[in-house]
């Protein structure tokens, strides 16, 4: 059995999103972030760097924690959404990356400074939102030859889009990238994507605005 | 023939100390971020975000960009510094992708607002400066009953040490992290670091300053 360990955001939801499109049984554990569950010691026993998502898939004995880690893991285990053959599985472990590395600690920021921090520094919100925007630019621009990132439907799809699809809340529009929007919304309406972003439960914004006000203190 | 497209940066240090320790023959093609190449139309058509790292591997007719995802590539494809039994290696990927999510965007944004911002902003440095430390513990924890992050020395090792040994220029201590230090210091002393980290040229701080200046414009 694979045990997921996770809250509503987009990095918890790039989990329930691959774990839906592979179609294999979990079992959800909801880690509740206002109460600071992530940093209790039966949590951080699990990951010790106190944040969502961890796994532990009992069928291998192991437990995993870093979301794009969990994502190589899984999609190798079941050999679908990350190709085998070299040139295929860089191209898909480079956009995974540009998430990693750029996206989501971009649109991170730009949440922080916009929604959550005590204080409001336009300076700061400035600065992480034109970062975002730039990174959209790299997407948008990538994206106009191409129906995925890289080759077919991949967890670089599925990881970088749990986060673009919450631009609203980082204040960044996308309606004038017009390939990024493209992308945004065809995958926006496949069924496991659609299902994935609901676990663990749906959310009000108030409670995604405390959490993150807590997850900075 | 591998063409390494750097700068004197900890992303570009990943790959040039891998090189190294991997042994293998490379051409270094320095980027001069003060002078904004990184964004020229021949470097954008090698990495379309416009950032440093990237290679040309002309063996493979392959072009990466993203540091992680290069150092996932060069090592699996010399099968050297991450294991290929899955525990092994997933346990690597784990601890690269918290240097990628975490070590590196933390750092990086403790140095924007610390060295390079055109404003003071007690309150962001203080942010950024509190969620290294955050980190650094994080990795001290881990370090305490280990020699390295994931089982032997491996591409995790190095890409978190070329980051974490640039922690004066963040403004952020290790002496009090005893494990950390003790790894910090070890690595430092291998002749592929020292010689990695010299690539493509050593610079003074007042040009690193420079670029950094460049870099959020």
């Amino acid at each position: 059995m694979l045990k997921l360990y996770t809250a509503a955001t987009p990095n918890g939801w790039k989990i329930s999103v691959l774990l839906e499109e592979l179609g294999i049984d979990y079992e959800v554990r909801p880690i509740n972030l206002t109460a600071n569950e992530q940093k209790s010691p039966e949590y951080l026993a699990i990951n010790p760097n106190g944040r969502i998502p961890a796994i532990i898939d009992t069928e291998t004995d192991m437990t995993i924690f870093e979301s794009g880690a969990i994502m190589i893991y899984l999609a190798e285990k079941h050999k679908r959404f990350l190709p085998e053959d070299i040139p295929g599985r860089t191209m898909v472990i480079q956009w995974l990356m540009f998430q990693i590395s750029g996206i989501g600690p971009m649109m991170g920021q730009a949440n922080v400074f916009f929604r959550y921090f005590p204080k409001k520094i336009p300076e700061a919100i400035e600065r992480y939102q034109n970062e975002v925007k730039r990174l959209f630019t790299v997407l948008d621009g990538h994206l106009n030859d191409r129906e995925y990132l890289a080759g077919d439907y991949s967890i670089a799809d599925m990881a970088n889009w749990c986060w673009v699809h919450t631009h609203n809340w980082s204040g960044v529009e996308i309606s004038s990238f017009k390939n990024l929007k493209r992308w945004n919304d065809q995958i926006g309406q496949r069924p496991a994507i659609i299902k994935g972003i609901q676990i663990p439960a749906k959310v009000s914004k108030a409670d995604i605005k405390k959490a993150g006000q807590q997850l900075i203190k």
